[in-house]
């Protein structure tokens, strides 16, 4: 479902999300994201754009079908997946570019944020954690995510109020960092961003990066079964299977 | 004193400070605000606007009177409950709204910034954590949630000046949302503010906002006695007892 | 090598670096910079204003000589150096300003951050924490001082890219605070940022400071030696020494 290329002169990876009908996070392509990152990572490219193979969808973030009437062995492997590829993603040892050529709630977004720069395509999609809109809670990392890329304040209305954010919107507080008409020009984009990092030292941007990016991520790397179980438990919870119920019967319609 | 009422319909309470002439902050003022955010609490309100009966002051923070020549009993008590009721305030588990028609110094700015969303009526009013004018001090918890609504740069530079920010400064740095020409369309905005959480789940709400806050109120949870033992200490030192001393003189004038 | 005028009246300290050719910080230089600060706390000055006494540099950063082919002891005792003057320059118990009256490169850029208040002179010059681009890594400290004043997410892209500032680039993230045609109308406007404090007592801006800047200094007081032991170590591996060895070339050139 997932396809990837390597620009064998540039060193650039483009990764394209590809799973019909909108990239939704179910634990089988959470496992093969990872997997992807993780080889990436060994084959030492100079750099990777994340983007979407759909029409009008970047990733609609996790798949709600995981949560909703769950088996609990499953539910806990897909929220270990879930962790652990934010955990490659966020801390890739090479630089990485959103193109959100599509809408990207909740999930989408936290992989949008989790990259080095995001460039969003045309005016007409949005983006943001949106979870408090479906009666759920996004985990603290989540969170931690976004403060470092807009700072508290921004943070905190963009949660309580479930809010998703146009791409004018989205430039202005920061949450992307700039805004190109066509896809095309987003990836020609990227690439020049990219290009930033040819006479710099992977080893001195991964060093630099570690640095910046610890402190959010060593809550979760502390807290991975406390994390877990406390979504397991929440997710249970007969007023949130209501809510996912209802939500889930909205997006028959 | 104080005033509250609770719209039937909306489940929004709008509680009104009215301690003539200034709505300072003493020892059973502080008791009456906390008692009411508890009782609200309670009732389960879907949100709540705070703003003052007064002409000109929102709130003028904590009264010096507390410190002047204190009886060491009853200072603990005041600072404890200025502690608490901070708390309830900051943490409440209902969206929160400051309507600011009146000047906000000290632990008024700290009441408006602890709200959810801040609207400035007019231009004519002034707002900021001004302490160090008065030769004291801002505990840190008062810093924090400065620096949880604008960030540390402008906190720092905001306190050690102790510079009161007007209306179009105050906007600028993001110290309030918004400003509205006269109390009743601010009133009104405020409503709409607390409208957009009518089909969010309280407990996703108060969830989120828990992860949100919680780094900032910690260190106040943990530091409840020392935070105390400080204040009462330095507020008692000849040189800040004649700061206060020379301040309360002017005030008479 | 320093210079350094106390206005007697204003007890404003006017401090000028004067090492030719450009300023660069090394073992000596840092021992002078720290005592001239220790000396000014113990005379109690009202306020001080750090600038060049060169043409076109304000501070070259680090003296690189210091890094390659390093005598250990030397570099150890040049590291603690480093972290000594910092701290001094922080913490400094009266405010300070920054005119940066030519570019800023790393440790330059490092202490014009350092101070309250940031003046760059003319539309000319660079400031940044440009340390990747020469192989090398910022340390922990270093990106805390820079998250302190431009927040998370501008300090990681300035700081993987390596990136070197204009004044109009500075002003607009918000690196220098504003901007003068010349030095003498910063040096003006310097002053005028310290009156701001005349009439606040220096305690209670030390005491402010302390609890704004605390928390930036405690990972450097808690590991100073971690710190110096992890440069010490990638300083001294090949890599980083063949790219210091090209820039110290390429600069002779």
């Amino acid at each position: 479902m997932f396809q990837s290329s390597v620009d064998e002169k540039s060193g650039i990876a483009t990764v394209t999300m590809n799973k019909p009908p909108v990239n939704s996070l179910n634990l089988e392509f959470l496992d093969e994201i990872n997997t992807q990152l993780n080889k990436l990572q060994k084959d030492k490219v100079r750099g990777m754009i994340l983007t979407s193979g759909l029409q009008k969808v970047f990733c609609a973030g996790l798949d709600i079908t995981e949560f909703y009437n769950p088996n609990s062995g499953r539910l806990a492997k897909f929220l270990t997946a879930l962790q652990d590829t934010w955990l490659s993603l966020y801390m890739a040892s090479f630089p990485t570019v959103a193109v959100i050529n599509g809408h990207s709630p909740g999930g989408g977004c936290l992989f949008a944020m989790s990259c080095d720069y995001r460039i969003m395509v045309g005016p007409n999609y949005t983006i943001g954690l949106n979870e408090t809109k479906l009666g759920v809670v996004a985990p603290k990392w989540f969170q931690d995510t976004m403060v470092a890329v807009i700072g508290q304040r921004k943070t905190e209305v963009s949660l309580t109020t479930g809010k998703m954010y146009t791409t004018d919107e989205a430039l202005q507080i920061g949450l992307v960092d700039e805004s190109l008409p066509d896809a095309d020009s987003a990836l020609k984009k990227g690439t020049q961003f990219l290009n930033n990092f040819q006479r710099i030292s992977p080893w001195a941007y991964k060093m630099t990066k570690d640095i910046s990016r610890q402190p959010t991520v060593q809550w979760l790397i502390d807290n991975k079964q406390k994390d877990l179980d406390f979504i397991v438990k929440y997710m249970q919870s007969p007023e949130v299977q209501k809510s996912l119920g209802l939500y889930l019967q909205s997006l028959k319609k």
